[in-house]
């Protein structure tokens, strides 16, 4: 049997109105927080209403408004097994503002100018943008009048709201705990170069292995995910001519891949003969295979922070900008050889 | 230094008009595909919305065509590793549509009922749901002319589109591999009640256990994540006495938790003394510490097919509907024993 049913047209306000006998503005009254209407409108409004099964139309209501309750979220790689996690925590939060997320995924941080276009277009009441913005395309943001917190980067050149984790904190506790423990032979496997993030953690720990009289240390890019992580630890062990006891990703999927290509390409112990620390703390970090030496960032504040933010900023847009910094979390874990 | 530029109101059209000295309705039609506007007048209204920074407001042009270029795509448990993927691909090919995703995550697949409301007030211009829905709700999307694409479900009270990965033969060529290498001792760790892939993947497997003669399996209940696949491990071991030669897993993270609490928690070798294999296909899947033996679920053909059959629904609302059937490709791994 075929399903034939056919859709209707959307119920509108003015159906709502003549079934009940009274007027639109009654009905939009009637929907609209705070607006003034009789009880007696109310009860018989809100009878037909659901009799017909009417929604008010919540785009339409904006435009009235001049809020959308849409917030973009622009976030690039969603693959990365980070960004899951920061999305729906924020999807999550920003549902208890009664807000919903207009989605942007780039693969690359460097794709934001295709979007922008776009999330002009929406109207939307602010966003949270976890990619590589130039100081002009900030000021975008302000001259359009979108509330703007970025997530995990700043802009010293155009300052706005941002939530970050220390990755100069993090990279000194993971560089200064190798040290300590009579690490010598260092490498480094660093993201893509349009990474705010990934290069902010190599600057960090070449500066922190710098301080401590090592220089030239290798350093070999990869894409933050697995196959790049084996490779890039391949490529170290070739150009160090196998000379290589610590190893130091700018995340957690690359580590993992480090990890495994010295286990199973390399037949090199973890840790005892090569060290292997990351950077996020996501979820397969704490797999038994691989128990990683890494800092957590604390994902549950950073999303409660950039939601409060721009919450604030939307409210109030008059503020000056505000950074909030959170240290990461050291999970000792057992890929690197640390003193005790 | 501060930074205290004040956001300045959006620019309308009829900024726009005012400062090329044409009408609003010219500038309108002139952002409108298809509408007729003479050569001159069109490059007064660009000239002018160029300078002014102007951009047509997509939502209110929706109001006017009745099309948000919304679809509302309702997924739980975005950390699930499997649900990011198709996302991300669900959101790039929308955007080739010109369409954007207005994101509805759940804790869990029953919470649907809370976020539908919201879907209504959004007026989308339809809907992908990766979620339980039951025969009423998928009526109401009907009822109320919201074009609606199931993924990975199916409903048979109520035809809709509906695009899935086939768990029934994917699980016959597991178990069926499984039974032909002499496993014999099965065990079975089921995701949550209320998940429709996983209920679907357990019931296939028990099926051709049981058409082998296999009765009384023991069945454990997981949360689709690594801890619980873990867990469901050690209660399998218990509930059978350390009987345990084979263990079926209703996704792949279930199946890394259980791989690492046989090898690290019970010392047992994986594949020759237990083998276990998984479903999904994962990244982590393919990671030389686990190389699972799985089904990889077509995730670009199955999300090409889904936005495809959504975009010919929105453009065309009378068709019958459609199932889409793919079949899960065998990764035969290394965590089953298999005869080869």
């Amino acid at each position: 049997m075929e399903n034939k049913s056919q859709p209707k047209r959307p119920i509108t306000s003015y159906d709502v109105a003549r079934h009940a006998g009274v007027s639109q503005s009654a009905v939009s009254r009637c929907f609209k927080p705070g607006a003034s209407i009789s009880k007696a409108t109310r009860a018989k409004v809100m009878k037909a209403a659901t009799l017909l099964g009417y929604q008010p139309n919540a785009i339409a209501q904006g435009l009235i408004t001049r809020r959308s309750n849409l917030v973009a979220v622009v976030i690039s790689s969603l693959t990365n097994l980070y960004y899951p996690e920061v999305l729906a925590e924020l999807t999550q939060r920003l549902a208890v503002h009664g807000v919903k997320v207009l989605l942007f995924s780039l693969s690359h941080e460097s794709d934001v100018d295709l979007v922008l276009q776009q999330v002009w277009g929406y109207r939307v009441d602010g966003a949270i943008v976890a990619a590589r913005l130039s100081p002009e395309q900030i000021r975008d943001f302000q001259k359009r009048g979108v509330p703007l917190v970025l997530y995990n980067r700043v802009e010293e050149r155009a300052p706005c709201d941002s939530v970050c984790c220390d990755s100069a904190g993090g990279e000194r506790q993971l560089v200064g705990s190798l040290l300590e423990a009579g690490h010598h032979h260092f490498g480094i496997i660093a993201g893509p170069v349009d990474s705010y993030v990934g290069e902010e953690r190599v600057r960090s720990a070449l500066e922190c292995l710098a301080t401590a009289g090592k220089r030239d240390i290798p350093v070999v890019r990869g894409e933050f995910d697995y196959q790049t992580g084996r490779a890039g630890f391949k490529s170290l062990v070739e150009q160090t001519g196998g000379k290589l006891d610590a190893v130091i990703c700018a995340n957690d999927l690359m580590a993992i891949g480090a990890v495994d290509a010295a286990r199973h390409d390399f037949e090199r112990d973890v840790p005892s003969e090569v060290s292997v620390v990351g950077f996020d703390g996501v979820g397969p970090a704490t797999w038994l295979s691989y128990n990683l030496t890494t800092i957590r960032q604390p994902v549950r504040r950073m999303t409660e922070a950039a939601v409060t933010m721009l919450m604030a900023r939307i409210a109030d847009s008059s503020n000056p900008p505000e950074r909030r910094l959170f240290s990461g979390q050291l999970l000792p874990g057992s890929s690197a050889r640390f003193t005790t």
